[in-house]
């Protein structure tokens, strides 16, 4: 009888644990079709937010004038966060998203400063050991509305300046100010 | 047999459910002390990000130097934001969180615009409909360290700010891009 329990228990758990959506810790790693191109991950709204800035002049699409300076947004897959809480390190699979967004000033209450407007574009980069053989590789969904992102070529300039300038394992950690003191705290900032 | 199975898998589904932290939907809703004040959440930084301001003029600890500008980053409870993409309103024991960080333009690759630096504060905003006359009440956790936030007396301006301006029930809905579009869907913009 105990074994006949334990046998029904554990698919039981298992199958709560995927019904949940908290499965393996891998359950929201990267997705690729067959041409290798990236799935757009839907629900990424839902992931951990890692910060944001506004006209920062090192990101992809950020427009050139200051007076319409563009948003980005860092999200992070919730089982990378928590691997990098963890060990400050990023583990295979993780995946980072950047969305790019408009800028208005007067609205509603506002009247100075910068609040968040209309989608210009996101991006992704994926950590992919057995995939990529820098490990790390950049896409692009466009504005924001293709189904699936196209891998930007290796020669391009943010392989080159996130391996080089990244503080952590190609990523910026240190614009994300709740992981930099995580990776300060564990040793592990270049 | 069958009825020794259900009961052994229930009680297991449920043990699993509240294990991996996917309990019923107000699991992560505002827990209070004897006192009344609101027990600071340790993990809103996986809650659900709705948007983020620079130098925004309406903010609680906005600074008034347009050279330091702050950026505020606003958080809502997973559950609660579930809620509202499926009905475009605030459910009772909604909680939303806005965190303020002090902001930098020059630093590593970065030379232009602005990026996020030290925590400055964090206030709170909960709607709970037994509890308070006005259905939401706002707390401070002063400069983000503090593990309780006092309530915020119903006579400050935010609570008639928020009341009359809000775009959606006491929030300004209007500030946070993705959930407009769904408050304009689903017909419950003011």
């Amino acid at each position: 009888m105990r074994h006949k329990i334990a046998f029904v228990v554990a698919p039981a758990l298992l199958a709560a644990a995927v019904l949940l959506g908290t499965g393996p810790s891998q359950s929201d790693g990267p997705q690729f079709n067959a041409k290798g191109e990236l799935l757009f991950p839907a629900n990424y709204r839902e992931w951990v937010f890692l910060s944001s800035g506004l006209g920062m002049n090192y990101g992809p699409l950020a427009a050139k004038g200051e007076e319409t300076p563009r948003f980005d947004n860092v999200f992070v897959t919730p089982s990378a966060y928590k691997s990098f809480l963890e060990t400050g390190r990023w583990p295979d699979k993780t995946m980072l998203l950047i969305e790019v967004r408009s800028s208005e000033s007067k609205g509603s209450i506002n009247k100075a400063g910068h609040y968040q407007s209309d989608l210009a574009g996101i991006e992704a980069e994926v950590k992919d050991e057995s995939r990529f053989p820098g490990k790390w590789a950049f896409f692009s969904f466009g504005d924001g509305t293709s189904p699936t992102g196209k891998q930007r070529p290796a020669t391009e300039a943010c392989y080159s300046c996130h391996a080089e300038h990244g503080a952590v394992d190609n990523t910026f950690v240190q614009f994300y100010p709740t992981l930099l003191s995580v990776a300060k705290a564990k040793g592990t900032l270049k």
